[in-house]
């Protein structure tokens, strides 16, 4: 067993900042132990699809088993981590203490409901496969309700649906729902009226899709209202009982579903480790994304605060996660051979998001795009960023047939 | 609103049985309503797939409305029914009551445990989506528990994965299973001595597939134990604490994992009608499939206790559903013609069972075919049989993928 004295490169959370991390360092001299509480990596950014009923789990979460099956320095372990010890070294599971010598922390993130507990208790989100496959359930089962409902004001908030957060999510999430309604369900539902149902975006600040230039937060607003999504601008919630929303400024909605997609902060984990935090829960770390005190301890991903060269923190995406995991692994190779760490520089690689089918928003190379050509381009680059060959294959399918045929296949209602 | 007029039709269940009804009568004068508590059908042969990692729920399951898109004479209606009056002629289900002129109970089965309850609550079952998905996640959870187990004797236990029951259902899910462990599991723990992992079918009769003609049954025996599965026939369980299984002849088998396949009963509500039944709750009718003193209502399927020639109970099978279901729709039209209802006769369509890669056992025109031709045309006429060309194409992509390569696309272990 000689790897037994290779140094122990423990990681955790096999999201898109540890999985790229545990591939940097394949042909490193250490021995990785990679945790995660699932047994499978998740491709986040199509969670949205599980909701709309476009996608189904499968097809965008693949086993790490299966991933890094050629990978001889690395085992990896179902587990959920309830502590550190940053001094003795090691992390704690429901079940085993796993030492480690580098430690690299990418926990990422949840849903961040600034204290408004009812909004959090009566809210769907779209975190992982489970919320995202409640989400799905429980829209299906309002058209279901709504069918057989006699009263129209309450069949009208059945049939309401808000989505919450104009980021990406929210944007993608309320077009896609939208066409869902306009091209699926009214097929399946003829008996119902389904002029009467509603998509609502919900806004606390004055724009869509903050991030983009002006010219591309005017394209998304309108492609989301040829959609028939209405938006609703600098409008803050502050209630929410399940079917009826309240706002800031004493508005009322009554609808029987909200997605939050508003915000994000760091893992729980964050909380209780003990060390520096800035908003959102995230860990203040050194430029070369080094913990404080604990060289031998990186934080990458959402988990992690980090600022760019004006003086903002950088957004929680997969982007900046894996540029993370590429710096975090190359300073542990540098330390393993005495060198220094180098500080972190995050390179934008653009913007880009969907709104339904054959029209997006993008920003890539310095130029804006908008419409059919943007869709092509983001329909590739998800494919292609999905893990698996066959995964792929069934994806494009299934594009390919929802696209000729506005068809969505796995309208499934589960029981959870 | 002229078909308010015409007889209304309720079916009450979309397995086989119901929804094959259903068809059958979409260009006879009259109004369906068909009432399920899922909202879609589920191709159960296969559900045995979804529990080794095989194929998705998306891939079995298709949802009803868009099944009954164009069938204009019928409504869809999901729900669960509480009650039915045969004198007033109406069903009630959870919110609605839903009157009929003609009814058609497709109730289905459920799993019998005969009365052993502590086998029923410790074991896995076959009969939904939801017991096949937790099924999955707990096989693939014992590895992941094996995997990090140091007890020799509980890392066994882990490992030991027993079917009950060698029908065709408990035939197929040891088969796969045994193929999921030798060809992928073996690759996905390179840490795991997995000759530790047993796969048992335990049988109380003397003999496996006990429909099947002498040769198939030796050809069945001959298949499984090439794939190391241990049968153990004329054995009999008493008890089940989830941990270790004990047998009427006192014997005891350490085990995580028991699979239930063998007793399957009419569904409860069958057992609420107030109506003359026989073994396994099964409903007594008329040769005609007809309630007894109701001949306005039909009861086909699992539910339906009908003997053949021989005076032996027809089995719990999809093809005598679909049969029967066709010989009810007939009725109900001569009844509309003022015609006398037809006595039902069962024709054999033959046998076929699947176990594991390549290889099954069929009898089919009076002839036995074993091994890779048997396998062939299994699946085939499981793909044809599926509804959807889409499902069809992705199910067939996947076998495609799993028979060269040899790997199960869907090893997610989900939380319920």
């Amino acid at each position: 067993m000689k790897t037994d004295k290779l140094p122990r490169v423990v990681i955790v959370g096999a999201g898109f900042g540890g999985l790229k991390t545990a591939q940097k360092l394949a042909h490193a001299p250490v021995q990785i132990t990679l945790i995660d509480r699932y047994n499978y990596h998740l491709f986040q950014p199509l969670l949205y699809q599980i909701a709309i009923a476009g996608l189904v789990p499968s097809q965008i979460a693949y086993p790490l088993r299966t991933i890094f099956r050629r990978q001889k320095n690395l085992t990896f372990q179902m587990g959920e981590i309830s502590a550190v010890d940053f001094d003795a070294r090691y992390v704690r599971t429901n079940g085993s203490v796993i030492a480690y010598d580098y430690l690299v922390l990418a926990v990422g993130g949840e849903a961040n409901f600034f204290g408004l507990r009812a909004v959090e208790e009566n809210s769907f989100q779209l975190k992982s496969i489970e919320s995202a496959t409640s989400t799905r359930n429980h829209l299906l089962r309002m058209f279901e309700r709504a069918s057989r409902e006699a009263d129209p004001d309450k069949r009208r908030a059945l049939l309401t649906f808000v989505v919450v957060g104009a980021g990406p999510t929210g944007v993608e999430t309320a077009g896609a729902l939208a066409e869902l309604i306009t091209h699926v369900m009214t097929k399946d539902y003829p008996e119902m009226d389904l002029q009467e149902s509603r998509v609502l975006l919900i806004e606390a600040t004055g724009s869509v899709m903050a991030a983009y230039p002006d010219e591309l937060r005017q394209a998304t607003m309108d492609l989301l209202q040829g959609k028939n999504v209405e938006i609703l601008l600098n409008a803050r919630l502050t209630d929410y009982n399940g079917q009826r929303i309240t706002l800031a400024d004493g508005g009322h909605i009554n609808a029987y579903t909200l997605i939050w997609t508003a915000g994000v902060r760091s893992a729980e984990l964050t909380d209780r480790l003990g060390v520096q935090q800035a908003a959102a829960r995230r860990v203040r770390v050194e430029p070369s994304l080094q913990l404080p005190q604990h060289p031998d301890v990186f934080v990458i991903g959402d988990a992690a605060y980090v600022e760019d060269k004006q003086g903002q923190p950088l957004p929680m995406l997969a982007t900046v996660a894996q540029q993370q995991a590429e710096a975090a692994a190359k300073n542990i190779r540098k330390i393993l051979k005495g060198e220094k760490p180098q500080p972190f520089q995050y390179k934008d690689p653009g913007l880009l998001a969907t709104i339904g089918r054959n029209a997006a928003v993008a920003r890539i190379w310095g130029l804006s795009f908008s419409g059919f050509i943007a869709w092509v381009i983001w329909v590739m680059l998800h494919i292609y960023r999905l893990i698996g060959f066959r995964n792929r294959l069934v994806v494009l399918i299934n594009w390919a047939w929802d696209y000729f045929f506005y068809d969505n296949q796995v309208r499934l209602i589960t029981r959870e």
